[in-house]
């Protein structure tokens, strides 16, 4: 497909989700992200072949949330290996993405390293032997390196504000102490995982980060091609919290979100994509970015399946 | 990869799984199964390109149970449509593959159709408005016309010993009628739905089964393509119970086990792969056939990752 | 207190119940039930010293339901003994009456005597080796040493429509059965449950009945003073289900409940009380016959505490 | 009975008691419990006549733990009264302890004030609007009035290291927070909390200060008859966590335990009895102290029932 087409399409989607009557709710447990502006939307390819496309608000910087999950995984397993799956499973949970239930029947294992328990533990896996500042300015090398640009930072409001209001995110660190599933203290890791969240991109921005799960030449190449599968298969199980089945039945494509609204979905060898939209359903994924991947999809015909 | 090269894998992985140590234990929970020698293993290969490639036990007929579900999931989305998912979702279930706890937090409607619950509803939904006998009429042909073979068959001595030992799906029917989600008596769906189980078939036959779910030119076409990409989608994130994450980590392909042994696994647009092992592992899925799944996949660059 | 008092208290309180705004909601999940009229009232007490005072409807029959859990638990310790308790705990569940999730974690094993599973576990018991005639004709036998009451009769209309409906009960029969709980047929075990909770009684039989549990002397004497009171204690911390701990709080006596609308409370050595009201509370405890019995123990400083 | 045969009675329960092979284990979570010596074992009885009579260690101070929660939830009980009960239930929770999973099922409403959870929520509510120090001197007030005894203190070495190892109630705290039934700061609360827990007593003192809940005339004060019978009601149906149904039906006495190995029984109308061995069962109540408890009850006839 030629680059005008698929710009085409992309401004056809923004022209749609535009006209939506339903733009979900944007999340409000914290005030910094309640005050974000409802009606926003973009989406951004950048195909294996070069370059970006992209529609919308495209070059708004947004938090992305939990979809820093993704690059810190990388992170820690490029630290620690398969040692890694020692402290955090690799299942759908089947449960919210704060539920502490599971932790709990589980002996304080979390079931993956998308839902909030098993991220902390992959921060504090980064954090291992080393300042918060130091697995700050990895992460947030890595997330430049991959979209090749530097201009990308961490909002440090949103990060106090989140452990201001982050009560259920203390309880998962303690509670994976009490279950010796924590190496540093709760506030440490809790600190450096809120600034991990808050890192803000631009839909554009994120889309070429994504690339280093394409798995395709010319890429910028951070983990291997054995790891961008599995990294990609975790994505596609566990990637929407208790909405990925329905995710992977309605896009087919292994995806993360973030509760800012953010979704970044890889085609393995053709592409990377990324949505924002501020308002979630009813799983805290985004709304209208889960409409457009459905409709972009089908579209190209894209799908691992 | 030439015919001769492919049947030279299945040998040398035949070869590697009759030297493993651990084969598992076999399923014990009805005599018929218990009795079954442990020390069996079988791998079929159907490529879209047409013919077969097999080697171990390829021949010896055992029983499918669970990977019937995918079968009677295709029969039913085509008889009800997207109505089907009123009475059934389409996420992970998190639990093991019969638990009773979710179905009572979740109001009666279980998570996915490859749980016994879930399965239960689905064969419920083919029985609607006829009787047993029409119902498995149905179902065998499907499964004869998707291997083109019609020496396929239902061992009625392993359905009567289901039904005689089948208190937890007794318990699961009745449940699901208590919150009107089954619309035929216990007995009845149960009747049809241990004789659903109890079909048999060699792993070279289950290999030629799965051909309609490869989606490439010239494979028998029993479903259109978008239905396709969907009984993959809910493979993958759901086919191996609580095991489905650790499948999709380590295989990278959608497939869906059954406790006799088999496991049935799609490589889209390339292939439908079978084996058999009747030692399962902890999950209830074949021990060997995961390892030999593994295998073959990484052997053949197979994911859809 | 004068038998005169005693009466004019009575009379107060269904003088003040028959004034209520809210009057709950009749049990509707078997038409049966759901036909018996809401606005009923009946209070009685059979002191130690011998007598009945009764006000209201008192002489109108009801379905004893649940209450009959307390009679079959006496008549089970009497055939087993403590060997009962290797089928059941003792514990309150903490749970709806008609719970499966707990079951399932623990292994088929219902937390108490009282809530259903537990109680088709001790219909079970006292059903071994014998017809289901001969069991209820035992149960039935008992209730009217009890009561000195031969006209005390089983409802079959009642009987074959919970049967009709039990759903639920079915599922745990089977679930118990399926962990080797259940020596009979679930068939044969909730037939006889069903025929059991159909007992039909007046108030002023139900308090008559209560006196073996009063533990004074010239009351009918069916099971020791020992026993006396560790049913007593059974029905304080699990008698009214998961509202035990709110009827221990606010009335301070054991008792035992009946989705009929009845209960039964025991003033340890001082009287049998019953009342009935058939609206029910959130919990399936009869709404004003809770409130009623808060009264008449405040204005007879009745409480074990 | 006279005070020698109490004092025989006693005497002969130690001897037993110090026979037994089976010491139950101590509780090994923190330094400070893990070093208490295993074989102690005392018993004392203050009678609503007056006088205490004692035997074995009795004269050994043992941190009361838990047993603090029956004094911070009267204190508690007085300040806030009934509205207290907006904030925790009174159910048994059917469930241990520090378990977090019912606190997620119901919204941050613990089950009842003598779990963790509800105990965290009595003692937030005693802070209310003052320093902890003044809190604290308060509760340290109250059971030194109820045993008219000042020679009662914190262990703060105890508490302290409850701080540095608690992080399971750390989640909790954080947990209620997060569902906005929490005033206080976590750290503030739990070290409050921290140090409620840490309060020694001997066996003799805290039969003293259990006086308060006998209701009979001549003992010390301290709320008022009904909300006596109240507590004992909670003491009743929660007080020995999940081992709370087994206890009533065992001993027949509303009675409070903590990990530091002791037992406060009360008599209602008769005696306060406290027991102390620091072995614990599987549910975390004092071995011995129970068998005691329930020897001494049968002997002296005492049951509510």
């Amino acid at each position: 497909m030629s680059a005008a087409d698929l710009q085409a399409r992309l401004d056809a989607i923004v022209d749609r989700m535009r006209a939506a009557e339903d733009w979900g709710a944007v999340a409000d447990y914290i005030p910094e992200l309640a005050r974000v502006p409802l009606r926003q939307f973009a989406i951004a390819v950048a195909p294996a072949e070069g370059g970006v496309a992209a529609a919308g608000d495209a070059d708004v910087p947004f938090s992305i949330q939990s979809v820093s999950k993704i690059f810190a995984l990388a992170i820690a397993l490029g630290r620690a290996g398969d040692q890694l799956w020692n402290r955090v499973g690799r299942e759908p949970s089947g449960s919210a993405f704060n539920s502490i239930v599971q932790l709990e029947h589980e002996q304080g294992r979390p079931r993956n390293p998308f839902i909030n328990a098993g991220a902390i533990v992959t921060t504090d896996e980064i954090l291992k032997g080393r300042a918060p500042r130091d697995a700050l300015a990895e992460i947030l090398g890595f997330v430049r390196a991959a979209a090749e640009d530097d201009d990308i930072y961490i909002n440090d409001r949103v990060a106090q504000s989140e452990n201001h209001h982050g009560h259920r995110n203390y309880a998962l660190a303690h509670f994976l102490r009490a279950f010796d599933n924590l190496a540093n203290a709760p506030e440490l890791v809790l600190g450096t995982y809120f600034h991990q969240c808050a890192i803000e991109m631009t839909t554009r921005q994120l889309a070429l980060a994504g690339r280093f799960l394409v798995g395709a030449p010319g890429l910028p190449r951070l983990v291997s091609t054995a790891r961008i599968r599995r990294l990609n298969a975790l994505m596609l199980t566990c990637g929407q919290y208790d909405g990925s089945g329905e995710f992977a039945f309605r896009v087919g494509l292994p995806a993360k979100s973030g509760v800012g609204g953010g979704i970044l979905a890889i085609v393995p060898g053709r592409a990377s994509v990324a949505v924002f939209s501020p308002g979630l359903d009813g799983y805290g994924n985004s709304l209208l970015g889960t409409v457009a991947m459905e409709q972009l999809a089908r579209q190209m015909d894209w799908s691992v399946f």
